[in-house]
C-alpha cells in the first residue's frame, strides 16, 4: 500500500518541489502517492510543511508519522499546540553550504574592508592601510547548531581564531566554545566579527539589546543570517550611529520583505539583504524528505527532530 | 665576526623593517650589523632589496653571498645583468595568507553577487534570483606557485571547482590541473571566475588578450592580484563593454597608482583595489630573510631561489 503524503507547503512550493520530491522518492524506493490537498485527514501518512495557512490545525491527521517542515525555522510551529506528531526541521546540505558561503563571504568583506573600494572608484589611490591578518581578526558565532558549526570550522579553515557560543557547553575541534550568560560576556568583549546563528526562542529573542551591544569592540561588525528579533533594532540603530558598532550586514528582519521606509534600508552602516543567506534547495531537501520517510516507515528514528521543550 | 647586512631597499621601507629583522636576527641566534647605507660595497655579506634606485650596479658587491628581495615579485631585477649573485624571491606566509583571503573574498564576493546589495539599499527586497551553490561554480586559478597553490586549496576548501594552469604540467589534491595552450583554452571556456596569480614574463605578458577574453563563458568575472600587464587592457575593456565578461576586479596595473583619469576607475564593471591583495608583512618576512642569512652562513641552500632562465 502505497505512503500517503499531503504536501502542506502551497501551490508556489508545489510546483517547484513536486518533481525533486516524487524523483527522490523513487531514488529512495519509496512508494509514495503525494498530492497537494488532503480530501481525508485521516489518511495522511507525513505531512511536507511550509508556513501559510494550509494546516492551522493538526488534530485531524490522527494517523500521521511525523510532520517534516521544508524550512529549518520551527518557531512558529512549536507554538501550535495542535502539533503532537513528531516534527522534523529541515537541516539539508545545500542550506548549509548556501549559509556557509553567505557568512564566509561577508565576514570576508568586513574583514578586507571591500566596501571601500566597491563604493570608492573615485581614482584615488587609497593603499595606506592593510588590514590584519584573518589569523589577527578574532569571530564570533552565536549558535552552535548545523549552520553555526559548519561555519565556525569554514572561518576557522581560513584562519581566524574563531569563539563560538552555545546555551549548553559545546566541544568542537579548533573553535574556541562559550556556553551561558558569563561566556556571552566574553565572546562580545572580544569579537570584532559576530555571526547570528541562534534560533528564535524566548531566550534568544532580543539577544544583541542595549546592554550587550555596549560590550562589543568599538567598530565591530554585526553580521545576522539567523532570525530578525534576535537583534533589538532600535538599540543597533543606537550603538551604529553612536559609532560603536561598525556596521551590521541583516539578512532577517522582524517583518519580511522589510518596509522600504525601515531606517535599515538608508543607513549607511547597514546593509540589507533579503533573506538569501540559505534557502532550502528542493534537489537536495527532497532527499532528506524521503530519507525521514524511509526511516519512519523502517520504524527508526527520525532525522532533525524538534526537541519541543528547547523550541527547535 | 658579525654579519654584514645592507638594507637597500629604502627609508620609508628601513623605518618598518628594522625592528622586525633585528629581532628576526637576534630570534635565529644571527650576529648582524645592518645599515641602510653600505660605504664599503666588498664587506656586504647579504643584501636586503627592494626596488627604488639604491643599487643599479650590482657588481661591486664582490662577497655578497646572497641579495634577498624583500617582495615577490623580481621582474625589474632578472634584466639586471650585473646581478649575478644568488637572488631569492621572498615568499612570506603573511603575504601568502593575505593573498589568499583577498582571492576567497572577491570570489565569494562575485559569487554571492554581494555588489547588487552592496549598492542596492534602495528599499527594494530582490530575493527571486539565489546564486547556485559553489559547488556549482567552476573557478579558475592561473598560475600555480605558492599564491596560486594556497587559493586554489582554500576555493577548493569552500566547494568550488576549481581548475588550475601552469606553464608546465602540476598535480594538486583536488585541483584540476592543466597546462599549456590547450590547457589555457579548456580552462578559460569552462571558469565563470577566474583569478591571475602568474608571474609576469615574456610568456604571460598580455595572456588575457582579444582572443582569449573571446574563449570565457559570458558573463565570466576576472580577478586579478598577479601583474598588471597580464591583461591587454584595451581588450579587457572592450570585452567589459560589450557584456561578455561580466566584471574584473584589479589589483595591479601597468602603472601604479593607476592614473586619476584611466577608464578602470570609472567603468562600473570594474573594481580598482590598490595592490592591497597581499603585501609583504614585516613580523613574518623578517623570519624568512633571517631565515636565509642561517642558510647562507651554515652553506646550506638559500629558500626560494630565483631560476633566472624561468624569470622567476
Amino acid at each position: 500500500m502505497p505512503v500517503t503524503v499531503f504536501f502542506a507547503a502551497g501551490p508556489a512550493n508545489w510546483d517547484e518541489y513536486r518533481d525533486p520530491l516524487n524523483a527522490a522518492f523513487a531514488a529512495a524506493g519509496l512508494d509514495v502517492e503525494m498530492a497537494d490537498a488532503a480530501p481525508d485527514p485521516e489518511a495522511v501518512d507525513y505531512i511536507v510543511f511550509a508556513p501559510g495557512g494550509i494546516i492551522e490545525d493538526f488534530g485531524p491527521y490522527v494517523n500521521c508519522k511525523a510532520v517534516l517542515n521544508l524550512w529549518a525555522g520551527v518557531e512558529r510551529l512549536v507554538i501550535n499546540t495542535t502539533l503532537t506528531q513528531p516534527l522534523a526541521r529541515m537541516v539539508d546540505w545545500g542550506l548549509t553550504e548556501g549559509m556557509v558561503e553567505y557568512v564566509t563571504g561577508h565576514v570576508l568583506r568586513h574583514h578586507l574592508g571591500m566596501d571601500a573600494h566597491i563604493h570608492g572608484q573615485d581614482g584615488v589611490w587609497r593603499n595606506s592601510v592593510l588590514p590584519p591578518l584573518a589569523r589577527e581578526r578574532p569571530v564570533a558565532i552565536l549558535g552552535l547548531g548545523e549552520l553555526g558549526q559548519a561555519s565556525a570550522r569554514a572561518l576557522a579553515g581560513l584562519n581566524f581564531p574563531v569563539m563560538g557560543w552555545s546555551r549548553s557547553p559545546k566541544e568542537i575541534d579548533g573553535i574556541a566554545c562559550h556556553s551561558g550568560e558569563d561566556g556571552l560576556v566574553h565572546v562580545l568583549s572580544h569579537a570584532e566579527i559576530v555571526v547570528l546563528l541562534l534560533p528564535l526562542t524566548e531566550d534568544t529573542r532580543d539577544l544583541l539589546n542595549a546592554e550587550r551591544l555596549a560590550l562589543m569592540p568599538r567598530g565591530a561588525v554585526i553580521i545576522n543570517p539567523g532570525r530578525g528579533p534576535l537583534i533589538d533594532d532600535t538599540a543597533l540603530l543606537a550603538a551604529l550611529d553612536a559609532g560603536r558598532i561598525g556596521h551590521a550586514t541583516l539578512d532577517v528582519f522582524r517583518t519580511e520583505p522589510l518596509p522600504p521606509d525601515h531606517p535599515f534600508w538608508a543607513h549607511p552602516k547597514v546593509t540589507v539583504t533579503p533573506h538569501i543567506a540559505a534557502d532550502t534547495r528542493p534537489s537536495s531537501s527532497s532527499h532528506v524528505i524521503a530519507e525521514n520517510i524511509c526511516r519512519g516507515e523502517a520504524g527508526e528514528p527520525f532525522l532533525h527532530l524538534v526537541d519541543r521543550s528547547r523550541g527547535y
